[in-house]
């Protein structure tokens, strides 16, 4: 494989939403609330929200809104409909304060001395930027949902990515955690790594070991780092 | 001014294009050919080039395709039809391989702690990341032109950068050594400083030391870091 480029899910591949959305939970809205299952139904919400952009019911919504709206439902739901608009806006934020996998920022630094590297995520130009500013993650440059206005899986997001990084699709590998999100990027010509995330759902969901239609399947980004020389 | 985010012109604001094309050109045509003035013929055609896709007569096409085409008139001019068209592929890639002035790297370092940094540029996103990855320039994403499929001075270049930032147009400043570059984002609400760059044209078109419809005219990204705080 002559890999040029590497795209990365980010949610649950680069970093920790469950954690991390649990933790702003706990100091926003205090003990009382279940902060783990709040980020589970907080999560659950996301697919749906975006299917409502992607069959075209809603215009082009960037995901800190699809959060934000969320969000209502999520804390009606949690019985806390006292919470004050701007804690929510604050919540929402949490998205934006997720911290990576241990191994992510090790073996993105070593990936980024040979490869271009770069998020491919349905979140927004901003949450990302916010993310890697604070979780100090090496990309070269944002793709993803918002420049071309479509959610993964809609073959626009993969094939933005070759295209705007002026490679042939086959020399970029799409490394994500989630099999779905890798047979899409696989149809647009992507080459594809699979990374099994085991805590991603708490490990109460253990997703597989490796996707077995993927060029590799490894445990953590130094893994991939090794595997691909740099 | 609260200040959030600055993005940048890039090509005479951030990098030395001069140098940097006359550098290459020097090294893959040899020494018969007045490398200075092939540079200067090569930027002369750069903003023609651009009108023919702002007016519609070219659909949409990265700037790395028209420095291409360009060259071929440029070549023809300088009577060296004879460069063959590997050369002026490997050519091309000179406007990914411009060094930055002296004060950039520094003072992107300390103005990346508090604030977003982007490039708000004409050229593709290959050609940025690949003279940012050469150069260490620290940006947090890439905005511009082919984002949007406009090219500057079409105002949508300019709103995409506080729309995909998720910030106000008046907490997103734009850096540039050109005034209708400052003149155009200030017309969408954007901030504006000047910075001076002499040497842009070889010392022989200097450009005026401010500009005073500017919120801020420095001589260096250092002189900037300092006016911001950073």
């Amino acid at each position: 494989m002559a890999i040029r480029a590497l795209v990365f899910d980010v949610f649950g591949t680069v970093v920790d939403w469950r954690g991390g959305v649990a933790r702003e939970a706990r100091r926003l809205l205090g003990p009382s609330v279940d902060a783990a299952a709040l980020a589970d139904d907080w999560r659950r919400r996301y697919v749906p929200s975006m299917e409502r952009v992607r069959s075209g019911e809603l215009p082009w919504t960037p995901l800190d809104a699809l959060h934000r709206s969320s969000l209502d439902d999520v804390l009606a739901a949690a019985g806390r409909p006292d919470v004050a608009p701007e804690v929510r806006d604050e919540l929402t934020l949490a998205w934006h304060r997720l911290d990576p996998w241990p191994d992510v920022v090790p073996g993105l630094t070593r990936l980024a001395r040979a490869h271009v590297l770069a998020p491919l995520s349905n979140g927004n130009v901003a949450l990302i930027v916010d993310m890697a500013k604070r979780a100090g993650l090496p990309w070269d440059c944002v793709l993803g949902a918002e420049i071309v206005q479509h959610y993964k899986p809609d073959p626009e997001v993969y094939d933005a990515a070759p295209r705007l990084l002026a490679l042939p699709p086959s020399s970029v590998l799409m490394v994500a955690a989630h099999v779905e999100d890798l047979t899409a990027a696989r149809a647009r010509g992507l080459r594809t790594a699979y990374v099994h995330r085991p805590d991603e759902f708490g490990g109460r969901a253990v997703p597989p070991e490796t996707d077995p239609d993927a060029d590799l399947s490894v445990r953590s980004f130094e893994e991939l780092a090794d595997r691909l020389g740099a």
